[in-house]
């Protein structure tokens, strides 16, 4: 018994010595603390056995063994005889076991990549089932299982069916060639090009559990700002090591296309997309790539957008080309993701409004695997923005969702934003496209024009950081992206549960505490940032901090005087029918309700009009006293948001306590730069006083203005 | 009982699935495995009790703490009697018991970073005593006894004296402010300059706590190709965080100053050292450095070198640019590092000459607080070097030994180089400067001309990759820089042996195997690169891969042809009398036996000589089958490296063995590409066949000039 203790007593030693870097993520199965409930699994757990040999399903039990004896402590392990209290997993033609004919026929209805768990008894024994109609609905399924345990949920009975509502759930990784990574805040880019393809990282292998864990079928391994020489057999290769490494996981390789690449690596004298050698390069090029990557996903492209090539340079449209590289793929099966995100400076047009008027006179001429890949609003990844007009617009074609997950616009790698309401904000929204109900998130699902071919894309956060996002709280933005891409029902609230207690343990007062964190905490971001429908004002190129200011660039639409058009008389962006009419650009009533000043919702007041700095809002302030609460809220709940978090104090992991505690304090100093620089500098348009009770800025607009961050992370490298 | 033996299963779990990621270094502290050994280790170590208070004494209990718990397995704390069998630790002052006599005496001997570990009795108690002059030397000391215990070296009588034999022992890191790292082949820096002030990444205390366990006492936080923009105010709060993370671990923070930084940040029009202005804007910038980090230890500066500005600019001497910053630091204790690595294609004269040239008439010119740093070969960290001529030449002056850690021309990030016995090398080369005996070591350790201000650099090999140094056996050389800077009478076996102690533990078998691998792997590596003294053969600007075809480039020294010289008559640089004369630099006899065709040693020869290719070697075979020989000796010892290291799978944590058995193969890949680019391209000169027997290249020459590595690491980005 005194060997026992001090056995015990060394335990808990490691415990504390063994600091959470968070490498782990969301898959830590750490032991359940729960002695009753760890005996009870145990119980119901005696065994696993796995049936089929592909490699997913030898992840599937490798994962499933992984997390058993961690969780519950002790070896648990593969059965050759079935016996009671044990897991059969396997796709159903596999199962020999005789099954409920409930099972077959829910089968019909949940594709590939769904999946069931079911509890049932046969001959007189338990058994947990994993069955699907493919094996990587297994691993989806084993995953779900092993979610199940760490969130120490009641698994006696167990009756899941889930399947996928969007096809391609991809990730975006923005990230270059030599590992910076645009807009990324988490380090440098995880893949290791130059040690590709001989030296396979055992983060890829991580990456890739991390993804399938929570649904994600596919990466874009590079920057949409795209560098030809990625399709050249040198680096293709590269690329096919890490398919090699996704495969077992689900997980599909895709590739952004420069659309100059046939000049530039091809040595052609043109890019045309439709001169024929142009159109049989790509063709050889697709064949090639085939040849290294069988299942390789496809062509990401941004094109005629800030100043990458594209059709437009041959005077052919974005449906030319998006065809060409469509045709040279879809023998194989793969597709085209085209970007809806264009502009031009040259174009005398509201930006806001540019997307729309290129794309929708294209709708019905895109090729059966394209896509449409568009961002959630019209602008750029704001923190808060009406929803993209191009969703309900293009009823022939299939728009895919672009979310972005690194926090270029919130904060970049030290606020606590989660983005799940974000999210869900924009895919709730109602286009009325076919009357009420027609929500975004119909669109991109397919259900409401019947589209099979369907796609979701979040720009990822991950870096080579030890914890991969750089903030800790970035990691549930990645989780609640994958979750809402597999299911665009969950709640934002359901998946902070979930990815609270995966992270933290399932003690309720904990979960509670970082749950009241991070469900408000978008909103207050846009309330220190840019309340009230502002927009775009941010720092001039690294997008890093507050910088209404800036105007007098060479192009106005990335100057911040464009987008708020601040003026002695109020401020806002005019985009009713008396201003550049953006609003008709949404089904009715919605371009109505956005179109009129009293009824347009007061979120979005100043994305759709130019206000009075003395007009009435719904609370009876002003606009200006109205506007000055938002930026001193913010604030306030950044600081409320620290003050919860101390409470954790010795009740986490000291390393994970101390990192938020210090990203924080970061947050709160910049959300007050965010207030002062914003409300100085509006009110030198305003004329009126900062409303009593505020504290006032102790700093200069000047001051904010002086400041200067040549090398704040994130920006593209000039000599790209 | 069962219940034991459920938890010893666990536990062994637990080993399993944590898999090791080389992120703790050598301070790994597992469990002693040794049954026997850890009963007794407990009961020798009952407690410990440190005297003191300062940060120094705190992290060092901490440190014993951490150790102690995880390598014995068991909960020791401090005590607050002293009791038999305890740990006392603290500087002599603060040690209240009688201490024998001869501590005491030899505590004179040893300076403020020496310590004794003495094993004593008093009135019946059996005391570990870790004691020194002040509080850095006990935090040495702790971090030497805890190495004892990884070692599982005999505890029970200690006696251990020990204090450094060189003063400075810093780090360079080639980090730029982008976290781009010239020559850093792991990863990007690990300094957050971005995140600096206000986030402190765990890393930070790591890196000091690794720092402090070897001996290293400063590190140059940025790049020599340097960034005047880290002598601004907001840099320095970013730098002063981070020496207020290193000064409990005895860590000073150094800089590099950009020479025309007065221009670039100071507004002033010239940078000349001799301008009042310029010498009064320099004292201030060292006045605002040290009120926010009082104990800055100094500059590190390349000036009038590869196009970095310096004194020569404003036609003054380096002497003069280096007093004037010396003057500026002199009184807060600050020192100048002043490299000596410069050249200029404008000289008519060998590169291995000219800072020799540039700097012998210098000496006795300098202050008292200028080092100048020299690199330990006249060229540039080559695979092998002779000693750099100005060892010995300036004995006025300190000089402060620079070596490459990182392995810019030694396989850059996967070849597994162990560079202690290149260190070793040079240190034990005899200069002659006053007789025989006069060893490189005795130059910088300022015993040969009694300098009491003495130093030695390592560029440092460490980035953000998870394992610190991107190959695992990276850390050795980061290791074995350390051991030798504080004592350089170590043999490269000991240290080896040491590390893989550390690293992999105590099995003698595998230590065995680890150290065949090790010790003979710097002298492959020279052989599939440049044997006999070949140099400067690599690629273009990233320095990846072999290129000895190099030429036709802006400056004549940086391409190939310039250091080997084949032509049809034979190879190699004729630097005797009769060629360049860079021997007359050395010393006699050193001079006359590098002089000599016959005597000079053959590792050297095509150093110093142009050497038919049907020149008889000691060997009795002719020049060209020598090297032929080599180079396939070379490949072969890789192949054999690669033999021995598989014996090891699974012996060693699994997820280490595979990440070395891939680098591997990638290094007998490249050897194989060494190898055969150089022998196919010198034998376009020789017109000699491969020699029988010898496999036959299966590419062309054709095809390994055509290789190109446009994203190759470790290049400074152009736009700096």
């Amino acid at each position: 018994m005194k060997y026992l203790f001090s056995i015990l007593v060394f335990m808990a030693a490691i415990n504390i010595t063994n600091a959470e870097d968070g490498y782990k993520l969301w898959l830590r199965y750490d032991k359940i603390d729960n002695p009753v409930l760890i005996e009870k699994y145990r119980q119901l757990i005696k065994g696993y056995s796995f049936k089929g040999n592909s490699p997913s399903i030898k992840v599937a039990e490798k994962e499933l063994n992984l997390a058993l004896n961690k969780l519950l402590d002790c070896e648990i392990q593969t059965l050759d005889n079935l016996r009671s209290n044990v897991i059969l997993a396997g796709a159903h033609k596999n199962i020999t076991l005789n099954l409920p004919e409930e099972i077959s026929n829910k089968l019909k209805t949940i594709g590939d990549e769904g999946y069931i768990i079911k509890t049932f008894e046969t001959e007189g024994k338990r058994i947990t089932l994993i069955t699907a109609n493919a094996d990587i609905g297994v691993l989806y399924g084993t995953f779900h299982f092993i979610r199940l345990l760490q969130m120490q949920s009641d698994i006696d009975n167990l009756n899941i069916v889930e399947s996928p509502l969007i096809k391609l759930r991809l990730l975006n990784h923005w990230d270059n060639l030599d590992r910076t990574v645009e807009r990324g805040y988490a380090g440098f880019s995880i893949w290791n090009w130059h040690l590709l393809p001989d030296y396979i990282d055992p983060r890829y292998k991580d990456y890739a559990r991390a993804n399938a864990s929570i649904g994600v079928n596919g990466t874009v391994l590079t920057n949409v700002n795209a560098n030809s020489l990625v399709l050249t057999k040198q680096y293709l290769k590269k690329a096919a090591a890490l398919a090699d490494v996704f495969r077992p996981y689900g997980i599909k390789v895709y590739l952004t296309a420069r659309f100059s690449a046939p000049i530039e690596i091809g040595k052609l004298s043109t890019a045309d997309p439709l001169n024929p050698e142009v159109r049989k390069w790509w063709k050889e090029k697709a064949k090639e790539i085939y040849e290294l990557i069988p299942d390789f996903g496809g062509f990401l492209v941004k094109a005629n957008s800030e100043g990458q090539p594209g059709p437009q340079n041959y005077g052919r449209s974005h449906s030319d080309g998006a065809n060409m590289l469509a045709e040279a793929v879809e023998h194989y099966g793969g597709v085209v993701m085209w970007r809806a995100f264009v502009y031009d400076n040259n174009v005398p047009e509201d930006r806001a409004k540019q997307a729309y008027n290129e794309f929708k006179p294209l709708d019905g001429k895109f090729k059966d695997n394209v896509l449409i890949q568009v961002k959630n609003g019209p602008i750029d990844f704001q923190p808060r923005e009406p929803f993209h007009p191009l969703f309900g617009a293009m009823p022939e074609t299939p728009l895919m969702m672009e979310f972005q997950i690194t926090q270029e616009y919130l904060g970049q790698g030290t606020h606590l934003v989660y983005l799940a309401p974000l999210f869900k904000e924009c895919i709730e929204s109602d286009t009325y496209a076919k009357g009420a109900g027609s929500t975004v998130a119909k669109v991109i699902d397919g259900s409401l024009d019947n589209h099979a071919l369907t796609g979701i894309a979040g720009v990822s956060n991950i870096g080579n950081d030890r914890n991969w996002t750089g903030h800790l709280f970035g990691q549930s933005n990645w989780y609640a992206f994958g979750r809402l891409a597999w299911n665009h029902n969950l709640t934002s609230e359901q998946i902070a549960e979930e990815w609270i207690r995966l992270t933290f343990g399932n003690k309720n007062e904990i979960v509670e505490i970082i749950k009241n964190i991070m469900m408000p905490s978008r909103e207050n971001t846009v309330n220190y940032m840019t309340p009230l429908g502002l927009h775009h004002i941010m720092g001039w190129d690294h997008h890093y901090g507050p910088a209404p200011w800036i105007k007098d660039k060479p192009r106005a639409e990335w100057t911040s005087v464009y987008y708020h058009r601040a003026d002695s008389n109020g401020i806002g962006f005019d985009r009713t029918v008396n201003g550049s009419n953006a609003v008709s650009q949404y089904h009715s009533p919605v371009s109505e309700i956005f179109n009129s000043l009293e009824k347009c919702p007061e979120k979005y007041l100043l994305w759709f009009h130019h206000v009075p700095w003395d007009y009435k809002m719904k609370s009876g302030k002003t606009l200006w006293e109205e506007l000055c609460n938002h930026y001193y809220a913010g604030v306030d709940s950044v600081r409320s948001m620290s003050k919860k978090w101390k409470q954790l104090e010795g009740k986490i992991d000291s390393e994970l306590f101390d990192h938020v505690s210090m990203l924080m304090k970061i947050q709160e100093d910049e959300a007050v730069w965010w207030r002062n620089a914003c409300v100085l500098y509006f009110q030198t348009f305003s004329k009126l006083p900062i409303p009593e009770g505020f504290e006032k800025p102790d700093k200069t607009l000047e001051y904010y203005q002086s400041l200067e961050f040549p090398y704040a992370p994130g920006i593209r490298p000039k000599w790209h």
